[in-house]
C-alpha cells in the first residue's frame, strides 16, 4: 500500500501536519540492535524547523517517542512504532485554501482524489512535515548499516537558485564541512552566496530551489534486485516520495547525452588486489546492482511553493479565477532541510536490500 | 519480488537474451478486454532489432505467442502469459566475457551477486532484450488505457549525442512526425544530423546516448497514491528498470534550481469551465497525484556500453588488468528503440494506478 | 511483511502486552467514512478483559485513541493510526519464564527466533493482548461493510470443553441471543453448563478450549481472487493470526469425508428470481469466490496455555528439566473473548476483497 | 496479486485446463541449485492423471519444459518459468455448463465474477489441473529444502469416505508404505477397503472425499513470522489454494475442544541435550513459529464435484431450474492425487520462510 515502503525493512508512515502527531512503524528490523531515542533524536534535530536563520521560524521541538519494538535498549524483532507529537500548530489560515488551492501544492489534487475529506490543515498528509517519519525510520536504517556493514551515507547541497558549489571529490572532506553551514554545502565559499540569496529571496516574498547530491560509501557489491527492484529503481521511488523532488540522476545522469560510450564506460582496474573502476560514471550501480564503488546520485528540489507574493488561483466551488496570498512561516528554500531526509530514504532502501541479500543477519548479536 | 511490478495490474518478467524465450505474465488484467496477438505484435515491431539502418543488424522477428488468459478474443481475468521465442542467437563470443567483464555492462556485478551461476550469454537476464517483455505488457496496458480512458502516451527523442531537437509543444504534431524518422524525434530537421552522428559514431567503433521525453495526455485527475506510491515514485521505479536509463525528471526537473517559486508554481486558471494550470512546470503531477494536465517527463539513456573499440578491463580469475574487444551486432545508439519501451512502462504504471483508483472496472464489458 | 495484512485495506499491527501500547495503522481506508472513537470503542469493549465472571480479573479499560486519518468526523484517505495505552501491567512474574519457557506458549520459539531480545513480559508481542489491534481495525472494516454493502458478520461459541451447543440455523435468532451470556453462545440452555465447566476448571487450576462458528451474511457474489487469494485462503490466513487458533473449516469442513459427492454438492435453485443453492455445504464459497450464500466457517480455539497447575518444562540456560508454575490472572477459557476477534479479522478480509473487487468506492460520499 | 504466492520464493501460476498449457514462474530461487527437468518430472508423475485404476482415465503425459532460469544445470537467480503443454483435451462438453452451472464447481461464481468472459472449458482456471503448476514449483522448493536443510515433507491419506486409517507414528514407516498403494495411505490393510469404496462409488456415478495428513520433519526452529505470517497462517493460505480443500487443522486441531490445558500443553523435555516437547499437540508450531518438532497438519478434501448422476441446477440465462448430467473422465476421489499437491504447497511455504529467516543462502554454492 501507498504509505508503506520496502520489503524486508518495511516502513509505514502515518500522521498529518496539524493532526496529533507524525509517526512511523518499522516492520522487519532485526532483533538485537542497540537503539535509543537519542539515536533517532539526533537525526530529527537535523531536519527540525527553526534550526537556523534560513529555515522557517516555526518552532517544533520534534521530540521522538518510541512506542514499541524496543526492550532493554535493544530492538526485539517486533514492529517499532515511533512518533513526534505536533505542537506549534496554527491551522487558522488553512480554511481559506480549501476552496482556493495554493499553486504548486497538493491542495487541488488531494481535494479531488479524496472528495474533499482530506485534512487540508497545513497541507495535512502532503506537508513536508511527514518527512519527520522518514527521518525516524532512516535513523534506525542508518544505525543498522553503520553498525553491521560500515556503510556511510552523506548528502549535501551542490546548487541553490542557480549558484553552483564547486565539485569536491573527497567524501571525508565533505563530511567535515557540510554541517558547518546552514545551507549544508561542502563549498564554504559559495555557502555565503547561497545564504545571501535565500535571505534576499525571502525578503522579496519568493523562494528558491536547488540540487542535492548524495553519496553512499562502503556499499557491498551485490545490492539491488533486477529487474524491477534495481537499486536505481528503488532509490528513485523512495526519493520521489519526498515532497518537492522533481528529478533524480545517477552518476553522469543527464550528462550521458554528451558522452561517447568510450568515455562513459567505466574501465575496470585493480587496486590493492580489489576490482574497482577507474571512473564512476555509473554512480556505483551496474545492471541495477551495486558495484562496490560509491553510489552517487543527485536530486532536484523545487522552490518552496508557499510564497508570500500574491498568486493566481481559482475558487473551486464557484469555478472562478481569483488570487491567493499565503501568510505564515515557510522555509524560503527547502534544500538544506531536504539533506537529512534524502540521506534517510537512501538508508531505508539500502538496508532493505542488504537484508534481502542476506548481509544483515536476523539477530544482530546473540549476547543474551 | 524483483521480477514483478505493480499491485493491481502486476507484470512478472522472465527469460534471457540467449535462452529459449523472453516472456511476461500479467496478473490482474480485467476480463472482457478485446485482445489479439496483433495488438501486441504491433508494439513489439517498434522495439524489434533490425528495423532501420541505425539499429543493430541482428534479425529477430520477435513474434508474440499468447499462452494463457485469452479466450474467444477477450481477456478472461486469468493471468496472461505471453512470450517471444529467441531465434537469431549467437552465444559463441560470450564465453570470453565471463572472466573479463565488459565495462558499462552488468557482467561484473551479476557474476558477483549470483556466484557465477548467471547466464552470461548475450547479457542473459541483463540484456536489453528483456524489454521485449516490458513491451508485451505495455501493449495490453495501453489498450486498456486507450479503450477505457482515452489516455494517450507518446515518447520521442529530444537529444542524441548532444544534438538537441527543438521544443515542439503540440503532442498531435509530435505523434504525426515521430515514426517518420528512425531516430524517433519530432524535429525532422535535426533528425538527419542525429542519424549522421549515429552512423559516424558507429564507424568509429563507438556509441552515443541521448534523452527521451514522454507525454501522457488525457490522464484523469487523481492517479497516484501518496506518499510512497506517488506517480513520480512509481513511474521512476518502472523507468529505471529499463537498462541504460540513468536519470529521470518531471516537468521542469533539474531546471527548478534556476527558478523562483513565483516562476515555478503553476497558476490555476479556468478554461471552458475546467480547472487547469497556466503553465505545466509540475509535469502534470501535484503532491504525487495527477492534476489533469499532461504528464511529462524526460529520461536519460546512456551510450550503448557495447562498443567495438578496445577497452580496459580485468581478468577476474587472475585478478589482473587486461583489455577487451567486443565483436558483434550492437545498436550504436539505444535511444530510438528505448522510445516504445518507455511508453510501455509508463502505460503499465498508469493502468495499475487507474485500476487502484477505481477508474477501470473489473469487467470491461458485460455483453456475454 | 509479517505485521501487515491485506492489499487494499492493509492493517499494520504494533505494540506489546506490557509495553506502552497496542496499536494498528490502517492504510487504504476510503475517504468519507463517518468514524468516531465510539465506533471503535464499542467493539473493543466486547474484547476487553474483566467483562464477566469467566474472564480474566485483569482490568484494562482499553480506551481507544485515534492518532491520525480522521478529520471532522470522517476518514480522510490517509493512514488511520489507533491505539490503546497499556495500564494494568504487572511484569514482575515474567523474568522467571525467560529461561524456563511456559508450555503451550511462544516463550521458547520467540526466544530462539529473536536471540533472546524479544520482550517476554506478558508474552510481549505474542500475547493475546495484541488482538486489541485486530479489533480496532475490524471496527473500521465492519463499519465500511455495513454502511456500504449491508454485510453482517456474527460469530458465536458452538462448543466449549466438549459441551456442544445445539445447531441454530437462523442468524437473526443467534444475533439476538449471543451477547446475553458471557460464553457468547446462541444456545442459552447449554450456556449455563459451559459457564459451570469454566468456573470448575478454573478452580482446578486448569483451562478449556472450544469452537467458534462465524457467519457473514449479505456478502455479494464475486469476492475472492483465485487462486492464491481465494476467500478461504485469505480468511484462514487472517484467522490463524489469532493466538490459540488451531483449526478452521468452511461449510461441511472435515465432515466432507463422510459425504458422497451427490450429498455434498449444493444444488442450484431459484428463489424469488435469484440463484441460490438448496444447501450450503460449501460455506458460501465456490472456487474460492463468494457465491452469495452466507459464508460460514468454524474455528478451533485451544485451552488457555496459562494454567495454575505445575507443569514440566526446562531451564534453557542450564539445559535441565524443571517444573514451572504460572501465577497471575488468566482467562480459564479464551473462547468467549475470541468471538469479537474472529468477527474482526473476518471483516478485515472481506472489506479488503470488496475494495479489490470494486464494490467499495474510493470516496464513500462526495457531500463536501 | 492473486496468482502469486510467497515473498522471497514467489511463485506465479498461469494457464488453464483446456488452454495451451499450465505453467509457473518462480522468482527468488537462489542461484547455484542443481536442477534438471527430471527433478521436476518425478514430482509431476505423482500428480499425473491416469496413473492407476482409481484415478481419471484421461491420459496427460504432463511433460515439464523449463523455459528460463536454468543454465548449465544450475539455477541462475533469474526467474524460472516452467510449463506442461496441454494435450488430451476434449472441450466439446463444456459449452453446456456455461449457462447451467455444475453444482460444487466454480462455474457459477466464475461466470459472475468475470462477466462471462472466463474460459469455462474444463473448468478453465478453476480446474484441478492448475495444481500441476503447484507441483512444478513444489519440486524446486523441495529440492532446496532437502539439499540445504534436510527438511523432509510427507503427506498421506488418513481417511476416505469415512474409512479411517490406523494411526502410524513413525514417519519412516509411512514413507516406505505410502507409494505402495494408489490411495497413498500408510495403512495397507485399510487401503484395500478404500480402493473398493472408490471403485464402488464410481460405479454408482458418485464420488467420495477424505482427509490427508502432512508431516514435515527436520524443520529448523524459528520459521514463521508472527503475527500475520505465522506458519499456520501461511501454510493454510497455500493449502486452501488447492481446489476441493475445505478444512485444515494443526496438531490436535479441532480436538482441542475436548482437552484441558494441562493435557493440551506440550511439556518441554530434554533429549540428547536438545530441547523437545514430550507430546506434539501443537503440531510443531508455537506462537506461529516452528518449534523444532515435526510440523503436522490435516487437510479435508471434498468429494469430486463432477459426478455422473443427474443433479439439480439452473439455467442462468433463462433463470429457470433444470437438471444437469456430467459426462467425462473424472477422478471418483481426489484424495490420492491431492497428496503430492499438499506436499508441494507445504514445501513452497517452508522454503519461503527459510529464505526469509536467512537459513538458505542467496548462492547455494560458489564453486564456479
Amino acid at each position: 500500500m501507498s504509505n508503506s515502503l520496502g520489503e524486508k525493512f518495511r516502513i509505514t508512515s502515518f500522521g498529518e501536519s496539524h493532526g496529533k502527531c507524525v509517526g512511523v512503524v518499522i516492520d522487519g528490523c532485526p532483533s538485537g540492535l542497540s537503539l535509543s531515542e537519542d539515536d533517532v533524536q539526533s537525526e530529527l534535530n537535523r531536519r527540525r524547523p527553526g534550526q537556523s536563520q534560513i529555515t522557517t521560524k516555526r518552532q517544533e521541538e520534534d521530540q521522538v517517542e518510541i512506542l514499541s519494538g524496543i526492550f532493554k535498549g535493544y530492538t526485539t524483532g517486533a514492529p517499532i512504532c515511533m512518533l513526534v507529537w505536533n505542537k506549534d500548530v496554527d491551522s487558522s489560515k488553512y480554511e481559506l485554501f480549501r476552496n482556493v488551492p495554493r499553486p504548486g501544492h497538493a491542495d487541488f489534487t488531494a481535494r479531488q482524489k479524496y472528495g474533499g475529506f482530506n485534512d487540508y490543515r497545513g497541507g495535512g498528509r502532503f506537508s513536508g512535515r511527514i518527512t519527520a517519519s522518514f527521518v525516524m525510520a532512516g535513523a534506525v536504517a542508518r544505525k543498522l548499516l553503520r553498525d553491521v556493514l560500515k556503510v556511510d551515507i552523506t548528502a549535501y547541497t551542490i546548487e541553490i537558485g542557480g549558484i553552483k558549489a564547486k565539485k569536491i571529490e573527497d567524501v571525508k572532506v565533505i563530511k567535515k564541512t557540510v554541517e558547518k553551514t546552514p545551507v549544508r554545502t561542502a563549498d564554504l565559499e559559495v555557502a555565503e552566496k547561497m545564504i545571501d540569496l535565500i535571505i534576499q529571496t525571502e525578503k522579496e516574498g519568493d523562494s528558491v530551489g536547488g540540487i542535492v547530491e548524495c553519496v553512499a560509501t562502503n556499499v557491498p557489491i551485490g545490492l539491488g534486485e533486477p529487474v524491477f527492484s534495481s537499486l536505481e529503481s528503488d532509490i528513485s521511488k523512495a526519493i520521489f516520495s519526498i515532497p518537492a523532488v522533481k528529478g533524480i540522476e545517477f552518476g553522469t545522469g543527464f550528462g550521458v547525452s554528451e558522452l561517447k560510450g568510450s568515455e562513459n564506460n567505466d574501465a575496470f582496474i585493480i587496486e590493492d588486489g580489489k576490482i574497482l573502476t577507474k571512473t564512476n560514471n555509473s554512480g556505483g550501480i551496474l545492471g541495477g546492482i551495486s558495484s562496490g564503488m560509491p553510489i552517487i546520485f543527485r536530486v532536484a528540489i523545487k522552490p518552496t511553493p508557499s510564497i508570500r507574493n500574491k498568486q493566481d488561483s481559482v475558487n473551486i466551488l464557484e469555478i472562478k479565477e481569483t488570487t491567493i496570498q499565503i501568510e505564515g512561516r515557510h522555509d524560503p528554500c527547502l534544500v538544506p532541510r531536504a539533506v537529512p531526509v534524502i540521506e534517510s530514504m537512501t538508508a531505508v532502501v539500502l538496508v532493505d536490500h542488504a537484508i534481502k541479500y542476506g548481509l544483515i543477519p536476523q539477530i544482530i548479536k546473540g549476547d543474551i
